[in-house]
């Protein structure tokens, strides 16, 4: 059973036991309805060996990481991150010195966006690092932003050039891969430090045009099926607009890789996935400095999603991410 | 660098990150004050060959002792539980089956004190099963009861008998102890299936008389110690007092074991250990049906526990639990 197939399965099993000022799976964070705040939850938890490799990132970029890929999903609702929770279980192979930089890197990124670590809880483990985060948020309910709520005619856009942390970690796992030093520490720094677009969702749950919104985290080839299923829609995406950084660009065309499958299909971009009624994108840059980029538009095609360069529909078959 | 010594480094690195209205490490639960009710949050990480053997206990039972445990920590804030997270990271040699009887097990408990799960993650992992759970509570802030709210001169109780589920773990893990079935029955259930005192805690927490409040997961001589140092207090114990059952100590006398030293230093309980400053033991019972012992005391005694045998002080350290 896939991934997907199992989250369904359990969501059904529990649905009786959520009351009706809660929403729970099937979304960026789960939801507690209050009177004035609602207040949000998102936790993910990595895994050595299949989210990151010990030797391949630094415990303070790995400390940061932690806490910036649940941020994200923060965002992604249009909320203000308030606390977070952290799990670790670590071998004895780990010395005290990888901890505290690897607390020194999350407590970074707790200082950057004010996220007090409010508890957790640590543990030995026999082999592998498991790193668990939790974090809770607050977002006025007239805010909220969901997977659920696009509209066919809605267009698509995402928050930044896309397939640059796929194209880090491809850089990173190929040792021969040819590539020069800032075009390598650009991608890097997209694999190993991802910003969560704290600010970009704030000012995207203020404005009424905006429908859906997600963080990518499996490349939107995979993350757009969750607002289709959500919100009963398809998708129309637009290839040639797929935006992509010289840098990846350049260091795909060097070692004979696809971009578009990179940008596609490669996962933790953390950067937002959203749908508006109008095209806001100019007001967006001119609010919040940050550039998005429209891609294409939803569909009444249930489910579908196409990919069209220059308007002539692709056979591609683009797939969702996994991480080694 | 010991457990507790990391906590309080780290919490002492968050501190100027925590806001008035918040209480992070340092207690069971974690709280957010709220004008209304206080919210809680409190969370568990159970690592394979740390926390529990694959091959040991059942998917079922660990379903059940993994949101458990958590739900214990609600009760000893006072607290009702309101809703869980759970993420599982799994290796290719557990079963789709495995699994199933996981989240039945999980959804069983859930029912039980009707606490939905709002949410959560799962991964492949490469050896071992982790499990975290992450479970959120309300209280109202004139009930809430914490670790440091203790005065010499209260007296000290334990809300079951103590000991069963250390026994229950040593007999799994002794090949030819010696136990008749319903002892080994009794005793193995403790270590199972522990049984969160939701109802007694939220009892305790409406009675003014009761003061510190916390549950016994690694045993009370180290737990008891969190008591001392959050409140600022000694303790003086009565062994002859502390609660045994009669399963546990007919199991340690027939394969000469201690059963002293597994009520104290054993871990995994899971029942709450308060103090008050009167002894209210009988209506306790009658409201809730639910024998409390009173042990000891608290005393001036900063940092020290003081073990009596009818009053005799003795020499023995008691140390708190590791699991295996």
């Amino acid at each position: 059973m896939g991934e997907f197939e199992s989250i369904r399965n359990i969501r059904a099993q529990f649905a009786s036991l959520v009351d009706q000022n809660m929403e729970g799976i099937g979304d960026d964070c789960a939801t507690i309805m209050g009177s004035d705040l609602s207040q949000l939850f998102t936790t993910d938890i990595l895994v050595e060996g299949i989210h990151f490799l010990r030797d391949k990132i630094s415990p303070y970029d790995l400390g940061r990481k932690s806490l910036s890929v649940s941020l994200s999903d923060i965002a992604a609702m249009g909320g203000t991150a308030q606390s977070s929770f952290l799990s670790v279980a670590l071998p004895p192979t780990i010395s005290s010195d990888w901890y505290d930089s690897f607390i020194e890197g999350y407590r970074s990124v707790s200082v950057e966006y004010s996220v007090p670590l409010l508890g957790g809880d640590t543990s030995r483990s026999l082999r592998d690092i498991v790193i668990n985060v939790l974090v809770t948020g607050t977002v006025s309910e007239s805010c909220r932003k969901c997977r659920k709520s696009g509209i066919a005619g809605d267009l698509i856009f995402v928050g930044s050039t896309l397939g640059n942390a796929a194209c880090g970690l491809k850089l990173r796992l190929t040792s021969d891969a040819i590539y020069d030093h800032e075009q390598s520490k650009f991608l890097l720094q997209a694999q190993d430090n991802p910003r969560p677009q704290m600010a970009l969702g704030k000012y995207l749950s203020q404005r009424s045009e905006v429908h859906a919104m997600m963080d990518v985290s499996d490349g939107i080839a995979s993350d757009l099926l969750h607002i289709l299923e959500e919100s009963n829609v398809g998708a129309e995406i637009q290839l040639e607009k797929v935006p992509l950084s010289s840098e990846m660009v350049a260091v795909c065309q060097a070692n004979g890789w696809s971009p578009q499958a990179l940008a596609l299909e490669g996962g933790e971009d953390y950067c937002l996935l959203f749908t508006a009624k109008t095209d806001i994108s100019d007001d967006i840059f001119v609010h919040t400095g940050e550039k998005v980029y429209c891609i294409g538009r939803l569909t009444d095609r249930i489910g579908q999603i196409e990919w069209l360069l220059n308007n002539v529909p692709q056979q591609n078959e683009f797939k969702g991410f996994t991480h080694f």
